[in-house]
């Protein structure tokens, strides 16, 4: 492919996206919805003017860890220490129930399997596949509302960071029994190991920053340089600890976002993001699907298996969170919020083909996961948000 | 390759290319010699940190569409109408004078090759890849010296669009001569529909971007719907019309350069390119070199190559605006302007081995000028703008 032949491609999906983000914001729907549809619409599922390819691919990938960049810029720091443990057992709650509804849904389906059979593994594995909520479908269209620095989106950011940890495990747990090659007590160390590192080694490049920051305030090195540290970590904390990548720039962000240029940094960021890097992972995930290897059976499978995925955060996490005295219409929000999938559960899901532990076929089901929770839980947030304003209003 | 394998080259190139920029700048050098130097350093060439990927080729052709869509932004349009039949003039020396001096030399080197024959069109090809000027790196150093809008600016601005177009029609006729599939006839014809439909299309846009800026001043879809439009009319220009993508991008910025929201437009525009896009194009010059294939003869034909197709620019352009009346100093710098060459000219190259006008050894003296006059174009032009800035002075 010649290099320019990568313009059509992104001249379609930034037009559309924009256009349809612009109607679904007419629809009183976030943007983001209006994204995905876009990506859907001219995917190879509906008009065929742009296919799945690398340069998208990698294009998406730069899309969302700027976007998890962004979401580190801005948090506050106190606000997450404060709501650390809570977090820890909303993640905790919204990954273990779903790991027992999806492997209880696939004995449903399928006939029971004792304890350690290899249909046990399998059942367990559609289980493992519910359990990493993205959370980056959430964040932006908790941005969009302006409710990402609140309580419930801290939470929310936090439980869903520990979460992609605890489902990482969990999936190396699960391969581990199956293959002799992965070492679940390895994946335990290495990720304690690059929380370690992460932390010192923040807090000294925090120094650094400081000084560069208060020589050259407002300069352009200062975002440059941030982003290429942003970059930096992301790649190191897939590559070398298998921690996703999303989760090393969302660490990248909370080390420098308590910089004096924090702000500076992140309306850089958020230009690129916008312009081009957004609307591209947004569209790619409607790119990415495919309706032509349905049928009845797995079309059954696929929306009882999109009913219980949703459904098992909402009541994983909204129960955690109530427990933990949040009004109960900030642990729906909650439950609401982590219940989006991305990218880690299509990771997952490949790593589970490779293993054996699943076919092809459920891969529909994954993707349906992703879009249907990409596309409910913005429309959803923000009825809840607006319930929220009436009241208040009355 | 893994998607987030991308994101390491981003983080090398990034950020070595803005701390050699700021070594650059100390060293009294414009940034993007220190940029191309950086992409030098971290490339095959020597630390092999980062290598040559279809990825980086893209990102940096949207980096060289993107740096062109600016320059047409920022055009002063009634200053260019003023200077059009003034750079006609420089364009067509500045293509016939290296033409005429490459087949000169290359007989020079491998002896007389009378009218018509074989060897002949060898030589006049290695005329036709010193043709095309590629005034991206003039243009960021032109920026850089806030000398971009001055009538110099202008001038060498469209004088590379023209001679672009020219140096395409004489590779055709040339490739024509050699192979039945290329029309010489056609070429011209389609260029001429080409801007005929961008004159029309353009000013018909620009009457829908007025409609929409005057309803939506300063709100996002602005520059967005504008670079799609970019993208869109840079994919036209190279699919359709076989002109180069950067000649759509720049026309596409002087259809819009009369929009009040112009300036807001280039912003946004310009922080993904200083943050990213820019730093991957000059660096990507830097990956693309190798000297493994070095012997000789090749060199001393090589050095010859840079230094004929470097004079042939400064004296067929320098004359040029010599005779319309430009100052010495003035045509010194249209000279040194016209110098660059870039992908056009790699693109020529691989044309004339498609074709058998040229063998694959070639290659390193079109690298080797691209390389060269891309870091002493900056250079030289620094010095003579600051020659004029010391006798103000005096």
């Amino acid at each position: 492919m010649e290099a320019y032949e990568v313009l059509k491609d992104l001249a379609i999906i930034i037009f559309t996206a924009k256009f349809f983000g612009i109607m679904a914001r007419k629809c009183k729907a976030p943007q983001v919805v209006g994204q995905i549809v876009a990506g859907l619409l001219v995917g190879p599922c509906v008009l065929g003017w742009v296919s799945q390819s690398d340069f998208i691919t990698q294009m998406a990938e730069i899309g969302v860890v700027l976007l998890m960049f962004e979401v580190g810029l801005e948090t506050d720091l106190k606000e997450l220490v404060k709501t650390g443990p809570i977090a820890l057992l909303i993640a905790c709650t919204g990954v273990f129930v779903p790991l027992a509804l999806g492997a209880v849904l696939y004995m449903g389906f399928y006939g029971f399997a004792p304890w350690g059979s290899e249909e046990f593994f399998k059942a367990v594995f559609i289980g493992t596949i519910m359990t990493a909520t993205s959370v980056s479908i959430t964040v932006a269209a908790l941005q969009e509302l302006g409710k990402i620095k609140t309580k419930v989106g801290t939470t929310i950011v936090s439980a869903a960071i520990i979460d992609d940890v605890i489902g990482i495990i969990v999936l190396t747990f699960v391969i581990g029994f199956k293959s002799p090659d992965s070492h679940p007590g390895m994946v335990i160390v290495k990720t304690i190991i690059f929380f370690f590192i992460a932390i010192v080694g923040g807090m000294i490049l925090f120094k650094i920053f400081l000084a560069l920051d208060h020589r050259y305030p407002h300069t352009r090195r200062i975002p440059i340089v941030a982003l290429a540290f942003c970059f930096a970590l992301s790649y190191v904390a897939e590559k070398y600890f298998g921690i996703a990548d999303i989760t090393g720039a969302y660490i990248a962000g909370i080390v420098l976002c308590n910089l004096s240029d924090n702000t500076y940094i992140e309306q850089k960021v958020d230009v690129s993001s916008y312009m081009l890097f957004g609307p591209l992972f947004f569209a790619s995930i409607g790119l990415k699907t495919n309706f032509d290897a349905m049928d009845s059976t797995l079309f059954a499978f696929c929306i009882c298996f999109v009913i219980v995925a949703l459904l098992a955060k909402i009541i994983g996490c909204g129960l955690a969170s109530k427990i933990c005295r949040y009004t109960l219409s900030d642990s729906l929000k909650i439950g609401v919020g982590m219940m989006t999938r991305g990218e880690v559960a299509l990771i997952v899901a490949q790593k589970g083909l490779a293993a054996g532990l699943l076919t092809a076929d459920y891969f529909m089901a994954v993707i349906l996961l992703i879009l249907f929770s990409s596309i409910a839980t913005p429309i959803i947030l923000k009825y809840l948000y607006s319930k929220d304003t009436k009241k208040a209003g009355q």
